[in-house]
């Protein structure tokens, strides 16, 4: 393919809603490019999954291979290029997808790219990154077999590493800053009555500390006024995720969140930008609506297309 | 289960929106009544699907299987009734849903029972259903072997007919009332250059003929106004469809298509009536949407639960 040629959709994003996107526009007989770093995207990092319809009991691995397979069928219509998008452009009524040194022109974009975890941002949480502080437990719970660990968070993402850690850490702290965990009565249940679970409320994460290796947190009881530490091997930041927005922040504005506003069909203020999913201020970060929302954005895109005459 | 109890969340509907709504609802720990007729819905009239994230080739009767199976998983929090919905109305905070000469209660319903196949409404149609005018080819189709059919319609439903028909039929008719089809080009290239398959634009059916069983379709020409007739053994009525909202007519305003306005998560103009899915006024009736639409309705109504503080 040349530089010069000009792609119908650049969807940019390889999860849920990047590939439906990329599927529905495909079976449009559009010109695709889609662009992401990791097949399934966050999907990949989220271990057991129970919620995906149809599928009881999947494995992230699982669902992200399977997405990603379904959009390869497509091959004829869809170009998969797996690099970081770092900047989009619009000029006149293209858009340019630059990543290093290459760049791509598509007469529409499909942005899907999610999010990723938020940062507690205190002391010590930087420089400890990898050497115990983690932020996601998929990927890491294994090496904490048999030690103390604290789970910072009460959501679902923070419960599910309870779930993983039971199996595996001799002791669980699950520190969280309001009053009750917001979680999912179901995941909750699996892990309320065991003794090595200790769930601490109303505490609010201060500082890390450690040497080679993480040996402390600090917090302070936001009821008492009382600073308090536990010792632990392994900290899990599991407070929430920011959109990863960055691409995009000159091109249209961005809520608050730094999210994109975006309507149920994709439809964003930029005239032939879409956006879909996590990414965008949407208020279920489900794979299934993720996915849903992608195939809106490609309906969308295509019909933009056709409305544009080209 | 006494008639006096109270379900938390009542599902109208066994798609796909109903049932990812019922596995949401069900990971919240309430207690959950999915009441529908037919398992999957019209997923299962569906024939071939190829548009179902993560599975690039399945039918709808494994789909529907699928989705079945999943929801039944949560045999603790989820009712199953295999009924049909006569009527639903509100009394003070409580629905009740009636079905023949039962009814069950509930603080929350959520309303997913999709559309039924749009007829012509043109003189012989009703007395030749059933004998030779078909609604569904998934169903039908095999009937028409080494048959001349006709296919009123030009969407994907009637373009998907038309591919399963030409491995079955000996010649068929796309009656199509515009001036191109409207289906997704991926479908269309399978059939436009093949002999068998006469695609006759500008077509408004007028009337449905025959004795024991069909043997005419008649047809106004739009442009020239000539009237034409086709022999056929078989009519294949697809041309949209209308959403089933006769149990809630009187319950709360329907747009002027019959569809129940709700939002992107599910909420309609009356407190604690969800929908969600076909039967909704939501722009893509794709099976990925209904689906995302379903859980976001689950959790819509787990919020409005929580809310009243039942």
């Amino acid at each position: 393919m040349e530089k010069t040629d000009i792609f119908d959709v650049a969807i940019v994003g390889y999860g849920p809603a990047g590939v439906t996107a990329g599927i529905y526009a495909a079976r449009k007989k559009l010109r695709v490019l889609l662009i992401g770093e990791l097949s399934g995207g966050e999907v990949r990092n989220s271990g057991e999954i129970e919620n995906w319809p149809g599928d009881g009991a999947t494995t992230g691995n699982e669902l992200a291979d399977k997405l990603a397979t379904h959009l390869r069928s497509h091959s004829e219509e869809v170009t998969v290029v797996e690099k970081k998008v770092s900047k989009i452009v619009k000029n006149g009524d293209v858009f340019s997808i630059e990543s290093d040194n290459q760049s791509w022109q598509s007469k529409t974009v499909i942005y899907a790219t999610g999010r990723h975890p938020r940062m507690l941002n205190v002391p010590g949480e930087a420089d400890m990154r990898n050497r115990g502080v983690s932020y996601c437990a998929t990927c890491d719970a294994p090496i904490f077999s048999g030690k103390k660990v604290a789970v910072v968070g009460g959501g679902n993402t923070a419960a599910e590493a309870v779930i993983m850690l039971q199996k595996i850490a001799s002791e669980i702290y699950v520190v969280q800053l309001l009053e009750s965990l917001t979680a999912d009565p179901v995941l909750i249940e699996n892990f309320v009555s065991d003794e090595k679970v200790k769930i601490i409320y109303n505490a609010q994460t201060t500082a890390i500390e450690g040497d080679v290796m993480v040996n402390r947190l600090r917090f302070l009881d936001t009821k008492t006024k009382e600073e308090k530490a536990l010792d632990v091997d392994g900290i899990f930041v599991l407070i929430g995720a920011v959109p990863n927005t960055q691409p995009v922040k000159d091109l249209l504005p961005l809520d608050k969140m730094g999210a994109i506003p975006a309507d149920r069909y994709g439809v964003t203020s930029l005239p032939g930008f879409f956006a879909a999913g996590d990414v965008t201020d949407i208020r279920d970060a489900q794979i299934v609506v993720a996915a849903g929302h992608g195939c809106s954005a490609a309906l969308s895109a295509g019909d933009y297309i056709a409305r544009m005459g080209r």
